[in-house]
């Protein structure tokens, strides 16, 4: 039941912050095509971090269903995370009102970077409480993806100091990468729960 | 278990997108009758606006009722729809502030078949996880609701054009066709289950 | 299930409601306390706002509660009130901000009695579903308090171009009033069930 | 049942202010780093306030779960506990955006120790429905954390007249005190149930 409460909890603020977003997009003055041009760069960015937000809820979805039991530590370790996704609207807005410029791209990776960092916590808490041996800590093993997207994000930040492009480019990659669902965590559920037709 | 959760996300963020867009009302400056004014074009297009994401909840309510097991595939195709809803209270107050101009009116109906095509796309990614011969299906058919909208939404975004008042006309007329709800799967599901007094 | 869902739905949105209201709030310019003055009256009228939307909560959660079996019609008369309880926001900060001028005290008055209105067409769609003899029918009775409310809202409306301070009088009498929940279902609601340790 | 629904509402709302804080950052003008450095206090602020809804939240989690009949009076004791805690993203702001001004500084103690009143209000109804010998009455014991919170925000409203910063200091003690979920309960309920592997 306490899990239950984590998960509805987590998932109202993470339905906020996907929603929230939108409300960076200014309502054109005129009522031309070319009014709405300013708000293109604005609209990709709120793509790009609805795809992030979608990937942290669902995977934040599989890593919850792990848990075997809440402690207080776990609950921190969960706001802590929607601390950093929370800013995510806030960081999304300034990069895309400022077509990219080096100072406010290399920001949001930051925030993506702590996002990554507090996901990672979230996780050793949560293998922490319930063993080496648990499922989780299994099912993550050496966490190849997660690695890669902080070595990655750490690039984009140099990058967007030179030609803030490449960093775009690294985000949209790392996006496409965890865009397919942890399914280290699913697969090892299947070979645990024989799937019934529900 | 990962249903529920699928459920409750999605009516969070449906809920946020309805309720949000009475944010696009502006408080008057002044306290006379007429000041009001200016808002009546702004809130009877929140009333279209709600009654089309209402609509979308309800018939999202039927169709993941019938969802046997979640997919990665399944999750991704819902918040793709969760996506273009969003963008609902965007274009309702472009062309709520904009008396109906030409362009708002037409992108607002773009948003409108974007939605439809990702509820169309996350139709066929349930039937093709459960298969032609299930139950969902079957309920939906041929679909010539759906079918019938998309045309009306793109012939809607050419008459904008001409006489944005045809527009407003088609789109109230395809809130109506749909303000009952899709009782397809209703109907089969009560020939599948015998309504018990609960 | 479906009972849930549409209880999940209608909370998701009086919760955001309730809370939107505080963002009629302006941060001060200033930093002394005459500063914060201006804010005095939109802060009194958030509290009003913020019981009738706790108190429309509270009644909805005993009228859901007594739903057996959710129709169309049922879901389409809950969006509708809640259409009209999302306007409770715009019409709080027009009254708050004009020092409770006239036309929108009596604005905020009408807001209330269509949602009224939508609270008993919400209450008549479920008794119409469940039949004169069913429970909820006994338990709402004759409905003095609704009937009540909705007399001292028109005369609030009206008191509100000679005296606005005569409506807003009327208007915390209602609050007031409806304060204590709805017993009459709470008590049938006793009678029916014996209550248990839990 | 009930209980679920009280919990999923106030859930809700305290998902909406804890996110509804972000909207306080304002997205810079400026691209450099000097154009962020505005935002910084206002970024902490969010931060400090971010915990002590935190807190809130899981101390409320517990609360709830120790109420075993959801009363009228607890609706209402509720209701006023998270009208207290939405005015904290008003305060916050305020606070933030005046560098920690005396009176916006003392302003955020007043409407801290209002949220702690309301807070103790809603135990002292569980209680009293529930019985001094209720398992909620034993757990709580005296709460020395909740007085000493209650003194030090006292303390840091007189400071913040002298000094704002002692309050700062204040403030950010209080929510260390609090990191620590409310142990009482948990301690207490674990000794009760015995926590099975799930």
């Amino acid at each position: 039941m306490k899990k239950n409460r984590l998960e509805a909890f987590s998932d109202g603020v993470i339905a906020i912050i996907i929603t929230i977003m939108v409300l960076n997009l200014h309502i054109p003055r005129g009522t031309s095509l070319a009014a709405l041009q300013p708000e293109i760069p604005i609209l990709f960015n709120y793509a790009l971090s609805f795809v992030f937000v979608g990937v942290y809820w669902n995977n934040h979805h599989h890593l919850i269903h792990a848990v075997e039991e809440v402690s207080g530590g776990i609950m921190w370790a969960n706001l802590h995370l929607l601390f950093w996704l929370s800013l995510i609207p806030f960081v999304t807005g300034w990069m895309g009102e400022n077509h990219f410029a080096p100072v406010p791209t290399a920001t949001y990776g930051m925030v993506m970077v702590l996002c990554a960092i507090a996901y990672v916590i979230l996780q050793w808490t949560i293998i922490r409480r319930q063993g080496n041996a648990s499922f989780l800590a299994g099912a993550i093993g050496r966490d190849r993806k997660g690695k890669f997207s902080m070595v990655a994000y750490v690039v984009a930040i140099a990058a967007a100091f030179v030609c803030p492009w490449i960093s775009i480019g690294i985000y949209i990659l790392v996006a496409m990468i965890w865009f397919i669902p942890d399914r280290r965590i699913e697969r090892a559920l299947e070979t645990k729960t024989t799937p019934s037709a529900e």
